[in-house]
């Protein structure tokens, strides 16, 4: 049988990522690769009492279906949430999604007919370029350093008006586990203004620093609705859950309602109204301490394995917090080359190169930090190190 | 600010079902509305213990990242049970999904470019109309009569080989409750052979059947993996879990699992497993039965009011199964007109032009009856036919 796909499939690949995981999912492999969190620092005992406690008061209302916006008390807890760290937002502008990828989904769906430019750190989130493939988006990837993307680039690569929208991970961003300047969040908000770009504010992690102070979100600035803000529990409670939320007002918001509508109906009752008995009941924020002590403490070990076991020739970046760090091989330094030896001596990671919207990248490696303990860092980084070594 | 949205939401309005939903969440209203099921007959009880089970063995694997696919225990029961039911199919061809709107989305994102065109039953599921709408496809929709779709007019509407999928609901569908003849299964499966026509297989009320035989799906017949089989546990467990499945195979498989990866990564692990553990330890059949019995009942009770207390001119369908049925008013019978009066009066019900894909069905109304007591349904429909009475 011959079959007649959409023109979008042609260009859209299973995730690297997720194939790498599979081969990793071998108990004896030391994976870097996934971005999982820490199974062990999950809230298993506490989510545990939250179910228990929602099947008992709720009962069946926690398995009908619901309104598609979420419901209404977890929105309120995120709203509260929000204002409490510097980012005021009524209930009515919070949008429970199934998880941040969905986010992203919508955001194609609402913005984006084929060959709409949108502009992306360089490099970006693999499955954010996945999500946005899919609405056939053209890729403009703006230089981007230490200090996160280069504001006065996007002003030129936005200068002809063809620009959808900005994509952006401010905090620790996946890959690099770079986060973007102050200085910076407020000049990227002055060219959205001058530009009339929409900014996708991406900040899964944001919550997951163990050095230096918050910065205040983009979204903080956000005087003309413009900026629409994702977030997700899945590092801060637990994945499984697939619960995330998009902030946004006025008739963005509208539009991605009716698009959730036809991607779903709504998010799972019962996971939305067991989360939100977590957070009400417990003391979530000691939680997230935890999290951020256990990242922290591993980030250390892997930067101190790197700095003990790499060849010269190597460098990578010091995130203040999140799951990742971002290795630079020496020039000629082919990452995807070396994985399968990597992968013969049990030790995984995701080469750059899928990160690169407009290609590049062939000279890094994303490292994850979160998944592992500190001795199995210590000796994956130990292997690796040999293998780069021997080259 | 102007913003420029994607092409597709200049046709992509609020579904007007949960716009009808949210004015008759009001509980003095008696609403044949929605397409709720029962929440009485949630096995709450069975589900609290699978739940309590799942966190006592599994743990943090309940909250991590999961494949795409699903976890494999739940493919492996869906494969079995639609084996027992006569579709064999592997764990391999079966996707989870999250509920089966996504299952409609996943299908148009991987099928749909703009302007393609589809043929679906006349009238149609609404949000069927809306997930394909959204990748801009172009609608003919196939004389239909109590036998359900005509596979003569399939074969004449695809002559010209424009025809990308047709979808269609066989088992006592919405909106009319009617039900696809076994004989016209096969011919419709024989025409989509002759015209290379992906079939699209909707099939949530399927073992809801309170009358008559079963009747094999359509999927029984696929020699040749043009059948793409959807359903859900929202009917036969709960709605809130937003969990459902697709059934297909080789590179449609592939495509639609590389949508899904983009659309949401995974379905909700909790979710899974807690399902996964209630199929397994409860009697999952004896509960349909019990769901069955209790929609035939409801079924009954309108029926037999709506015999009793509508005027003339108004006739209605006897589905064998579902959770709807189908009101044809006399000539001149406009019931989005009249759905003002009937909320004053505290009842409602979905207006039927919307599930018309080319326009019509102002005569129609969809009543629900999974949803309201008998008593309930009795007075909702004594209240409905004295609005149509002093027309």
């Amino acid at each position: 049988m011959e079959t007649r796909f959409a023109t979008r499939m042609s260009v859209m690949k299973p995730s690297s990522i997720r194939e790498i995981l599979k081969t990793t999912e071998r108990p004896d492999i030391i994976s870097f690769g996934g971005g999982l969190p820490a199974p062990e620092l999950f809230p298993v005992e506490d989510i545990r009492i939250a179910a228990e406690s929602v099947l008992c008061d709720c009962g069946p209302r926690a398995f009908q279906y619901g309104i598609t916006e979420g419901i209404p008390a977890l929105r309120e807890w995120i709203a509260r949430d929000m204002a409490n760290r510097g980012t005021a937002s009524t209930t009515d502008e919070i949008l429970v999604t199934t998880g941040s990828q969905q986010g992203l989904d919508l955001i194609g769906k609402v913005f984006l007919d084929p060959g709409d430019v949108i502009l992306t750190e360089n490099p970006t989130y693999l499955a954010a370029i996945q999500a946005f493939q899919c609405f056939q988006a053209r890729f403009r990837a703006v230089p981007t350093d230490d200090g996160g993307i280069i504001p006065e680039a996007v002003d030129e690569l936005a200068a002809d008006g063809s620009v959808k929208f900005i994509y952006v991970i401010p905090n620790f961003q996946n890959p690099t586990g770079r986060t973007l300047e102050a200085a910076r969040r407020r000049k990227l908000y002055d060219v959205a203004e001058k530009r009339n770009l929409i900014i996708v504010e991406d900040d899964p992690y944001g919550r997951i620093r163990y050095r230096g102070r918050d910065i205040p979100p983009i979204k903080s600035f956000d005087a003309s609705g413009r900026v629409i803000y994702l977030s997700t529990f899945s590092k801060t409670v637990a994945p499984g859950f697939r619960t995330g939320w998009i902030v946004a007002s006025g008739k963005i918001r509208e539009k991605l309602i009716i698009a959730k509508q036809a991607a779903d109906l709504h998010t799972s009752s019962f996971d939305q109204m067991v989360l939100e008995r977590y957070l009400r009941d417990f003391d979530s924020n000691a939680h997230v301490e935890k999290v951020r002590k256990a990242y922290g403490a591993r980030y250390a070990v892997m930067d101190e394995a790197l700095e003990k076991y790499m060849p010269s020739g190597f460098s990578w970046t010091h995130p203040e917090g999140g799951l990742f760090l971002w290795v630079q091989g020496p020039r000629g330094f082919d990452a995807a080359g070396i994985l399968p030896k990597a992968i013969e001596s049990k030790v995984a990671f995701v080469p750059g190169k899928d990160f690169f919207p407009e290609g590049g990248g062939e000279g890094n490696m994303r490292l994850n930090f979160s998944n592992s303990t500190p001795e199995l860092i210590n000796e994956g980084i130990r292997r690796l190190a040999g293998i780069c070594e021997r080259l």
